[in-house]
């Protein structure tokens, strides 16, 4: 059983990885030494793909005070080698007499942690607040236990549904607010999709920016991932050099999905247009769903998803996880039901 | 200055007022009746076209105390003589010294009573509560300062803005407990409208029922409208005897209104389809709009609203009022801003 100084450690380990920018396309992950008479020797955090993972963060603080030391990580220690050698190792370099761990890792390539950590001796105990310590990196399990990036969909709307005016005007049927709110979920998202129409249509940047509208560093910023077969003239902004972009010439979600693996991505933010956006809804592959709802009325225009219902049975259910005023806008978020054809014996 | 007493008496009054169920097309309004102490000597309130109003529902009640009686009431007394006899009146005959009152009467045909009561030598204060008093009755001032029923236009739609699938089928999208919400607005309307093809489609009941889906009585039923010139069977459920049907045989909303005042309609409840609120929408004769959005997609299928924007300067903006979750929905209550058109020059 977790002492009650290590379930204090632990929140503080979870406090640490909750505080981090994004770090995709690993997880966040906090880590916190405990001297054997309690004292905390060294809080530690992950920071993004090539820097220390969090045991290593916590190790290089604590120095030799480690030997005989508690490490209270959020997830279970790697044990495979990356760009940075396997925590595992670095653990029982440092003489680490215990580790408590919340989430296992999911992760077929890098688990098995826990098994090298005991069998060298170390006392090992896992499941401690893993629920806190999973919902760090929802969007990460899915990736790693599905094989594919986590899809949120993000579309803006009128109260009936339109997206666009039927002379293809959108700007902007939401408001700053909602845009604002937009920037800062784009941030936790290591790639942003669009469709070749939306972007020939729009010239979207498809960047994450500031409060100022500049936007972020180079590393900082998701790939950009244009998906279609129509040829988008170098001159528009998805290929300015603020962020990388991707160019996937298919609109079978499989494939986009497939070459996003490919690339690392573990958590997508699809954008339009409605071609694309239907195309994903209908294959099953949206897994989030966040709309904002302009308190407005078009009549008539265009649609925020092409899908393909032909009768109400077809209608595809949403979980409702939160619905929240952004400025004059509506924000719900939603985890959609599984698809009709899906629940086919 | 209405004095601590009569200001807690008006509270009483709008409370009684507020008790009642739907009165229109007259007003909600209650009374109360002080004596010269101070102690309340009734309470009174209007129940509907053809009973008592609410002074001479108080003063029956007070009988020969109401003498030198203070009456304080939600609204001006009324000076003229509908199905009962001007309240002025009553008032006077009573000998009623002092008439204290909230919301001043709108309705030019009723109006002028604060000044027969002054010309009579009774003591009159208005404009006391006066926005609690106006806020009992916002659709019937409406339609007596407008000369047209007030309009609230609701409809039901999936979060991509569909009322039906492409087959046409629409039952149910929304939950049971949003339809039940229905049912609670709809009792509050004396007429609820629905266009042809939504009839034909749906052979929709347009009566108020209870919880246990049984209509009320015929003489609690809002009035049934059916707009439009396709010929419905005489077997549809709007010809049945639960409640009165009016059938207007055009698509004009002016027209539609007019016939609908010539029947002493105050609040329209108006449902599907697209095609008959576009009309209205599109003439700028909603006043409130009230949409439950089911949390799901379809994809493709119906709008909600069949409208006329070219562009996106054509988005009719609305002020959201209230954004609650109804069982698994979302409802959203607004007001419609001014139509682009009636902003031009």
């Amino acid at each position: 059983m977790a002492s009650d100084t290590e379930l204090q450690a632990m929140r503080t380990a979870l406090e640490a990885a909750r505080s981090t920018a994004r770090t995709l396309p690993n997880p966040r992950v906090g880590c916190v030494l405990l001297a054997p008479s309690g004292e905390v020797l060294a809080v530690g955090a992950h920071h993004g793909a090539g820097t220390a993972h969090a045991e290593v963060d916590a190790l290089q603080q604590a120095g030799d005070a480690a030997r005989g030391a508690t490490a209270v990580v959020t997830l279970e220690p790697c044990a495979h080698t990356g760009r940075t050698g396997p925590c595992v190792d670095a653990l029982l370099a440092a003489g680490v007499a215990r580790v408590v761990h919340g989430q296992s890792d999911p992760n077929p390539e890098a688990a098995g942690g826990a098994e090298r950590l005991r069998a060298a001796g170390v006392d090992v105990e896992g499941g401690v607040l893993a629920e806190d310590a999973a919902a760090l990196n929802v969007e990460w399990t899915f990736a790693v236990t599905h094989g594919r990036p986590f899809v949120t969909w993000k579309y803006a709307a009128t109260m009936d549904g339109l997206s666009a005016a039927p002379d293809g005007s959108s700007k902007w049927i939401t408001s700053s607010e909602a845009r604002r709110d937009v920037q800062r979920f784009r941030a936790e998202a290591d790639a942003i999709m669009a469709g070749t129409g939306a972007v020939l249509a729009d010239d979207p940047r498809l960047t994450v920016r500031d409060a100022d509208d500049l936007p972020l560093p180079y590393a900082q910023q998701p790939l950009r991932v244009v998906v279609g077969e129509s040829r988008i003239p170098s001159y528009y902004r998805v290929f300015d050099r603020v962020a990388p972009t991707l160019l996937v010439q298919t609109r079978e979600p499989d494939e986009v999905l497939s070459k996003m693996v490919e690339n690392g991505v573990r958590h997508v933010w699809l954008e339009g247009g409605p071609r694309l956006a239907g195309g994903f809804w209908n294959a099953g592959l949206v897994d989030r769903v966040i709309g904002y709802i302009a308190p407005a009325m078009l009549g008539s225009g265009r649609a925020a998803l092409e899908g393909e219902a032909a009768t109400l049975a077809d209608l595809r259910p949403i979980d409702l996880d939160d619905v929240t005023r952004i400025g004059p806008d509506i924000r719900i978020i939603g985890t959609p039901g599984r698809a009709p054809r899906e629940e086919m014996p």
